[in-house]
């Protein structure tokens, strides 16, 4: 404990520093203690917002494309609504302190605070998506992108519906989402919890083992089928011969339609009535996802298990060469180039996606609002989008085109040119053109000090970001004159142009829309790129 | 303690439900506990939601405006950071449990966070906004909008600038702000802190004493004086006649240069080293507020004294009458009305506004920054709006609009006619027509049922707001086409007209387009509006 609280949050591996409070400082009232953020987080600022929001913006509007709305839920929850609904990973839980009242936790995902919601509300349909902060006690792995606090983007379709359809949007989403952001070489492994149940009960796993042997299953992204069967019969006491016939199962994988072959010619699987329920639902997708032109992105994989208690059916996860957790930023950028000349690679190939991380999963969960209301049952199935190993796969991408755009938006700059006696700089006159520029819609912005050096007035101008500089000249103003200058590489000698004062709102708007025209302003372009 | 964990979350008196969970259900495993979100929390969702992220949308348009960036911090903070910072308010902070490692707290504020954010990143000027969630452990009133968990949206200006520069451009910013959302009837009450410790040093209060006076003295716009000063006397145990003095100046306000005005002529602050200073910088105010032509908003208010213990030079906040919690939505919708015509009255009249909660409030504060980094000080200053009050305010100005109006964005729903031998309900084909809209950027919904009648299909393009709507016929389908029909009042007889299926993306963007052109797509504008 002690040797924690005096760690220091570990640096991630980036060239913009993602501004984790790293430093250790002395407090005024000279009782040591750290400067930093909690261990496993970290603040967001400068560029590395821009691409988030360009994430979240690109999001949105796919789940609103898809008639979703969205809601917002408080970040803790009573205690007792997260109980029981994590299985093993109900440990990191933050709980927070009892001052008396209510006992609350922090949520661990939006899943259960959407199905609380739907419960609460008596919801009987609704498709919403939901984008926030998520909390987990985990041991933080920053540069695997492995946080305590981080986001998730998530979208759900509750209601009573046709088999597989939702489900089959949702897939529908899925690939469109990771599209839209400039990611195509992925693959989702699909699986179908009715099927994995089957298969555990054919091979003759006790029902009060299941669970515990598909957490084990769940391993095989990680671990050799070695290891995952030590576990089961070391570790969790099965027959040596029913891990044997449970490798046999969870080694297929292929198409949705070549893998429902091997599965429907096996004998043990024939007199399952879980499993058969499986089979005819994965056929019906398969019919579905042809309909959505979505098929060369899915493998049906049988090694698929998925953690958490509360899937019922179809369970899902995206994986893709780029996720893997780079040691280095210059590993990823190299990662990130192999990937787009792989892209066009046999798109079945899926083992070499294997032990990377996911960056999207999600599935069916038929019964997690019925815990919440008397058993009225509310089918719901969902995903959500990992931003965290998003964002690092996008960042390695828009890199160089990040050095070259500003953090800010402002488009005008007002500065004041003079010098000598009687001089005063003119500061309150800046203040009301801004002041114009400002009603006029117009991103503007000046220096606050009263007499301003003209080289200072330009660099802060640059730093801005700010396309175009309006100038206040000590003779030019009081005759009511104002200078227009473009300002960026190439333009310093550039006199500018002298317009009316009167006219100066009009003549700014046109400067930007020429700039605009002749492709200068980058920003809007960039972000709407990501 | 027993009491509250099962006391019920009162209902907010709103016509549009604000989704507080305030159930109570038995869960499946038979032990009881309450279905609801925590007290003082609460659940956005559907058109609440519109308004929120509309009031979002503006202030960070005009935050934008003015050069500003933003930030994302961790919800929690290490304890040690936000220890010593919020004064009598510390009571309130949120600690999380000890699950071992470093003891963390909500945030209670966004300001402590960004100095600390500032400090850790050795930033010398940064202008940030920030819009999240803080939390108090307050007693929740969430009929006067006082709740637990609750938005802040921030614009601070941290960097060694002249005097008040900064300080009149957020002032600009929180007039904007709020006639931007469509506030007009406000006021702003303006003190400085130095002139405030000035007087009740003038006045004979001691040193240590100056804190405990000056939260007396913000309890006026709650109480009367006879009760403040009873404070001062019996409580803080301040002779009468201190009482008395402080009394004569606190009751003065009007506008900068009139109170400015009796503050000069005062004896007794004549010989006040802070007094003077505070005097000289709220003169030099007087002129920058001129120039930014926002003075007929202001009030020099000496009763305005600002809780926390952090600031250090201007304070402010900002009032309306239509700040003031309403009983019930049907005399906040009045009292909306009487304000609008009376927003033309005598703008120096402040005495109206008297008692009623503020709806954006901030000042200066030189010193924080430098708690954090061994004392090298980056004055800062700020406004934080309220965002709970402005969205009561505003949702009751909009609440005939939001009924004409759909939460989803959904533009086209498409659907299958058909019927008799043979009919399968086009469900593939359906999804086949819905991914071509999709990928045309068309938001676009269908029924999830393999066979669905007309008047369900119909009902759910009612519900999701759809304008248009794609009609694959049974007979027509098979042979090219589809039929596009406008759907809304006044269209039902309307039979549509049929297109070639390869010209159906363009025939509905051209639909589309006419309908926008007609004024019939309400949602966008709306949200804009707000």
């Amino acid at each position: 404990m002690s040797t924690e609280a005096v760690a220091q949050t570990p640096k991630a591996p980036k060239a913009n520093p993602p501004k984790e409070g790293g430093k250790s400082k002395k407090s005024k009232k000279s009782d040591q203690f750290l400067l930093k953020t909690p261990k496993g987080t970290k603040d967001w600022a400068d560029k590395d917002m821009i691409i988030r929001e360009g994430i979240f913006s690109s999001l949105t509007q796919l789940f609103k494309k898809h008639g979703g709305v969205t809601i917002d839920t408080p970040v803790f929850e009573l205690r007792e609504i997260l109980t029981g609904k994590y299985g093993e990973d109900s440990k990191l839980i933050y709980n927070l302190e009892d001052q008396g009242g209510e006992l609350t936790s922090l949520r661990y995902d939006l899943t259960v605070p959407f199905a609380r919601f739907v419960a609460c509300n008596s919801i009987s349909s609704i498709k919403r998506y939901h984008i926030a902060k998520v909390y987990r006690r985990d041991q933080p792995a920053m540069t695997k992108g492995r946080m305590r606090e981080f986001y998730q983007c998530d979208f759900d379709i509750a209601g009573n519906y046709d088999t597989m359809v939702p489900d089959s949007e949702v897939l529908n989403i899925l690939c469109d989402g990771l599209t839209n952001l400039g990611i195509n070489d992925f693959k989702i492994k699909l699986n179908h919890r009715k099927i994995l149940d089957g298969i555990f009960q054919a091979c003759g796993v006790k029902e009060e083992d299941v669970r515990k042997i598909s957490s084990a299953v769940d391993k095989l992204d990680k671990s050799p089928w070695e290891v995952v069967k030590k576990e089961m019969v070391v570790e969790k006491g099965q027959p040596e011969e029913v891990a044997d016939k449970i490798g046999e199962f969870v080694k297929l994988n292929g198409s949705i339609r070549e893998v429902l072959e091997q599965l429907k010619s096996s004998e043990a699987l024939s007199t399952n009535e879980s499993a058969q329920k499986g089979i005819e639902e994965m056929a019906i997708l398969a019919d579905y996802v042809d309909a959505f032109e979505i098929n060369k992105f899915i493998s049906f994989d049988l090694s698929l298990a998925r953690g958490l208690d509360y899937y019922t059916g179809l369970i899902y996860e995206a994986v893709t060469a780029a996720s893997a957790p780079p040691k280095n930023a210059s590993e990823l950028k190299e990662k990130a180039t192999k990937d787009a000349k792989d892209a066009k690679k046999d798109d079945e190939d899926a083992s070499e996606y294997v032990g990377v991380g996911s960056i999207a999963a999600g599935g069916r969960y038929d019964n997690l609002v019925g815990m919440f209301s008397n058993g009225k049952s509310i089918p719901c199935v969902g995903i959500s989008f990992g931003v965290e190993r998003l964002f690092s796969i996008i960042k390695a991408r828009v890199a160089k085109q990040l050095d070259a755009i500003s953090s800010t938006q402002t488009q005008v700059y007002i500065m004041a040119f003079g010098g000598g006696e009687g001089w005063n700089g003119f500061l309150k006159e800046r203040m009301s053109v801004t002041n114009q520029l400002w009603k006029a819609g117009i991103n503007s912005e000046f220096l606050y000090k009263n007499k301003a050096n003209i080289r200072k007035q330009f660099d802060a101008a640059e730093k801005s970001g700010a396309r175009v500089a309006v100038i206040l000249g000590k003779e030019e103003f009081p005759k009511g004159e104002v200078r227009i200058k473009t300002l960026g590489q190439g333009n310093d000698s550039d006199e500018g142009e002298l317009v009316k004062t009167d006219d100066l709102i009009q003549a700014v708007q046109q400067k930007l829309a020429d700039l605009d025209k002749d492709g200068l302003d980058q920003i809007t372009r960039l972000i709407k790129a990501i």
